[in-house]
């Protein structure tokens, strides 16, 4: 399947006030703007090229780290799936359970982009189970963007997707990618070739916007941003290590040393594996 | 019921890595600060006050709206409750049903925290729901905090609760609160006294560090800030009218026109109601 061939009406799904408006409002920006090498773009006013997107869900994922990419994909017309490994609805760390709308076995076998979220125990779990890396290797080398927020990193990493690349996780365990053959690098969004993984958490809104520009152009990823009202004016600066200082990312990590210490575990792990 | 009193062990549900080893970790951090006027802090290590926040939940809300100040209460240890007007899933801009956790009926009658996401189309629905204007002036009158993100602010205005505050919203709807008795201030997070109003959609994390700092003191805001390494880097500057400027802005304004004049309706209507 290529991309180019798949065109369809820019309203493909039903959708609430906030998306349909924007899908609306956003062909006419879409159409004529340079899009990314091979994506051929139709002349029809009323179609853009469809852009599919697979995010895996999983147990004890962030459910921040899905939604600030899922929003910004779906204000930039892209038809994101929810994979799961089962239908099964996944727990998040706020509570809130998340319905898959689709599974390793009837995803599509090809996506645009394949976009994993954090949640250090849900990561850590994804990088033990041989379903789920068998899920990531295949989609992941076929993929035009192979992408992550947060400690969804350690996901690609362990299915052997960042060997060789530029990446970064969440500050707690980006070092962890070394291990698996990656080039950790500070920086809220990475970007090597067609990988493009981002920091914690918050980073999510930084790589959607990043990833729509990539997708639709800068013009188009701008008119989300204004969507968004995307203008952050934290009201602390203690959002990196640097910023917060020796104490309190102490404290912080001390209090996360057993999971990190695993997730340290499942990198190894993955790493012999390879 | 007063605040003080209500004290538990700071674990008080089952939550993910994510959320329990934070709940964990700020136990100690938040035993010995100094929190908001009117709550006792326990001598017990392990007890922290417990703060019972309600969050409406609406058809069509904007999920992102809901998800960013959910989860930076989750990590401040607060009890978040999911209002529905029924216990039926309601929808979102991104296609993902959100489940309540209890009605109009069943939910506490005492919050510490009253808070409305937004969404224009199931912000007007709010707005001209009787159901929903009585719960929201209800609880409203008792909070200790009155807050909104986005779009949320009109539905509080629309339940009399901003009248005579200052209060922001969405950029393209800041100016329907005065309809309604506000002063509508430019501003990402605009408080004043106990109503504590965000701009739209990604304000919501802003607004949820500045409500924790409020809540647990300014430090444990800072952890939750390094915990979801919020050191935000926008790839453009377009989250603004001003920074997108006039084109751009017209453009977006433009497609939203009948849905903003359905909102000035709902607004002038709830003016002649009040």
């Amino acid at each position: 399947m290529v991309a180019g061939q798949r065109k369809v009406l820019a309203v493909v799904e039903p959708a609430s006030d906030f998306g349909q408006i924007d899908r609306r409002a956003l062909i006419a920006a879409a159409v004529g703007l340079s899009l990314a090498p091979g994506v051929a773009l139709s002349a029809q006013p009323d179609a853009v090229p469809q852009i599919q997107v697979g995010m895996l869900v999983h147990p004890d994922m962030v459910l921040l780290d899905l939604v600030g990419p899922q929003t910004v994909m779906s204000l930039a017309m892209a038809q994101v799936h929810l994979v799961g490994k089962t239908r099964a609805p996944v727990s998040t760390d706020v509570g809130v359970a998340i319905a898959p709308t689709t599974t390793f076995v009837d995803a599509p076998k090809d996506f645009d982009v394949l976009f994993v979220p954090g949640g250090l125990k849900g990561s850590i779990e994804c990088m033990k189970d041989p379903e789920v890396m068998a899920f990531m290797a295949d989609r992941g080398s076929r993929a035009r963007y192979v992408t992550s927020v947060c400690t969804g990193s350690l996901v690609l990493g362990a299915a052997g997707l960042l060997k060789g690349y530029d990446a970064t996780s969440h500050w707690y365990v980006r070092d962890l990618l070394a291990t698996m053959g990656a080039r950790p690098k500070h920086g809220r969004v990475v970007t090597d070739r067609n990988r493009i993984t981002a920091g914690g958490v918050t980073a999510g809104i930084d790589f959607g916007l990043t990833l729509a520009a990539a997708l639709r152009g800068e013009d188009f990823a701008k008119k989300i941003q204004l969507t968004l009202e995307y203008s952050p004016e934290p009201p602390f600066r203690a959002g990196t290590p640097e910023e917060a200082g020796p104490a309190m990312t102490g404290d912080v990590l001390a209090r996360r040393a057993p999971l990190i210490a695993a997730a340290r575990e499942a990198a190894e792990a993955a790493a012999r594996r390879a």
